[in-house]
């Protein structure tokens, strides 16, 4: 095996196969990187075998073939060199015994490899039940939801996100069972038949970051128990969970006797401060009191050892009846920094009754659910 | 106690006095800021012991004193209200039993305070022998010296850079027993008594930092056991090591049998790259070759587990005798990135004894020294 190739190429394509790899790869030859020459390409494969990514640099001026062949590099080790080598291009060699040489201008490395046979084969995965979607439409529904999985393992299927995909629009839905994120979104040509997929918060994460601040479109191909998602030269697999989700529609209180709308800078500066009392405590939660007949809004908080805070919010549109409720301040700035317009309303029904978040805005379908805290 | 103030103004000063606090305190009310408000002044006080940093800001329409006293607040998040808080202003007012009350704009936050007479006192140091210097000169000459000091504790009097202030100069040594750094630079109006003394390294890291990018006149006032900085409305107090300092000039050779110029780019990406190697190993050591006949400088490293590098490195002036020598790439990286010109020289005797790295100009007065590594 052996190669030339432009290094800033290289290195971009690297950086992305990367994301797969874990600092704590369960199998050693996971903590390495695959690389697979072809006369065609340079396959680049990074796995945690919860995600794997593999990336497709097609032969060209910047890429040379000399001879066919594959190895397995320590990943982080081989990123590093890369980045640090001298020269515009590098060369590239396989010798015996997999040691490789890595040569610019009057650098010259040689790395110990593996033998690229013992590296787990990724799923095949058939694209005959695929659809394409907008990248900046999957990664914002993503990020609308993703933060709200559990990160406890103690109900597997919590830790991923619920999506719905349907010919004319996807729904996703999260829960940690504190707190609850569903949005839906309206879609030009989604599959022809409903599809429902549970993906880990964690590969969300990765693919979010990978779809980037462009609008790339993302194939989307299920298979039985993993996904894989192509965008542009990269291959994103993902496992899925397995189970069925909770019906979570069903738990969305259907009115209200309580509402006021915020302007987001104003609530989320002050539960920022207000965090920083209950944060220093060991009871993390605020009061929010809500007084119909005196319209005024206060937010506060207390912790023994440091002292406490009371923040006057300024509001809108305050009805229905007076309400005092006590809940985790985290669990509202996360659905408020998830939050899409600049205003936003809050709903209630009781004190120990979960309460909304929703935007300001009629057009826009996400509703986030918050349980309280029972403080007496 | 009460008083408002600017904000920014307060945050400004504030974030200086904490540099002092130790977020590991072992005397829990040095976890606190102290606060004395006189009639013409607000004192900010922080201390780890080691260091203390004592800070006036003068009563004017951005300080307004409505009743003197004092309070010590816990410093870390005293400062994190302070940043968030909503208003230009604020007010502070200690009520009983040492709590205060911060107000601006709708943010209300009560903190628990302490007894301020309980906050251990500052060195009294009479300015009979002070004298005052460039804070430019004085950060450089610490920026150029005190990453060479010994961090481990066990010759306690290395963990501290020795100065020598004269009428017209000034010299600062430190060194680990592994490496060395020396400097000597120039002064137009040091002390007319030579002056000794040894401060630590730590010390003199946040003196840096509290110099900045300006030039303030720094006024230095050697006490006892303690030495006192004065720039602008700061007053630095820092502990000094006591005891002998090694005679360091005993050790810089006289003479040397090979020599080499290089570029300071050339050879810190040379080293970067086989650092990456010799990090990855158990022995970090990195070898020099100097081949005079064939006018060659490899600069080569291994480990057994990741592999090898050999680096060609382009030089100047190569004289002398063939060498092969064995250091640490690390004190060598520390060395370079102290240098001050964009060449430098290294000059060698025999390959287990220390080398020396100069500046490529004689009018720089500033001297590295580093002990090789046996490998056989």
């Amino acid at each position: 095996m052996q190669f030339t190739i432009n290094r800033n190429l290289f290195i971009e394509n690297l950086n992305n196969a990367m994301r797969a790899i874990s600092s704590r790869a369960t199998i050693p030859i996971l903590s390495g990187i695959k690389l697979v020459l072809t006369n065609d390409n340079l396959l680049l494969t990074g796995s945690d075998t919860d995600i794997s990514i593999e990336i497709k640099i097609p032969v060209s001026d910047d890429l040379q073939v000399i001879s066919t062949g594959s190895i397995v590099l320590p990943a982080r080790f081989f990123s590093e060199i890369i980045k640090k080598l001298p020269g515009k291009d590098f060369s590239f060699e396989v010798k015996e015994s997999f040691q490789t040489r890595i040569i610019s201008e009057n650098s010259e490395f040689t790395i110990n490899g593996l033998d690229a046979n013992n590296y787990p084969r990724l799923p095949e995965i058939s694209d005959e039940s695929s659809f394409t979607i907008s990248g900046k439409t999957f990664r914002e529904i993503i990020n609308e939801t993703q933060f709200a999985v559990a990160t406890q393992e103690s109900r597997l299927v919590l830790t991923g996100v619920h999506f719905t995909f349907n010919p004319n629009m996807i729904k996703a839905v999260a829960t940690d069972s504190h707190r609850l994120s569903e949005r839906t979104i309206s879609l030009d040509n989604g599959p022809q038949k409903e599809t429902d997929l549970i993906i880990p918060g964690k590969s969300l994460q990765e693919l979010s970051r990978i779809i980037g601040e462009t609008d790339p479109q993302v194939r989307i191909c299920p298979g039985d128990n993993q996904v894989l998602f192509e965008i542009g030269n990269i291959l994103f697999y993902s496992r899925l969970l397995e189970g069925s989700y909770p019906d979570t529609d069903r738990l969305l209180p259907k009115d209200s006797s309580t509402s006021v709308e915020f302007e987001l800078s104003e609530l989320s500066s002050a539960l920022d401060r207000a965090s920083l009392v209950t944060h220093a405590g060991r009871n993390n939660v605020v009061k929010l009191n809500l007084d119909v007949q005196n319209q005024t809004v206060k937010l506060s908080g207390e912790s023994a050892e440091i002292g406490n805070v009371e923040e006057d919010v300024s509001f809108k549109n305050l009805e229905g009846e007076n309400l005092e409720i006590s809940f985790n301040p985290d669990y509202l700035r996360d659905a408020l920094r998830a939050s899409i317009t600049d205003a936003v309303v809050m709903k209630f029904t009781q004190p120990l009754r979960p309460f909304t978040v929703t935007p300001n805005r009629d057009d826009v379908n996400f509703v986030q659910l918050i349980t309280p805290v029972r403080t007496f």
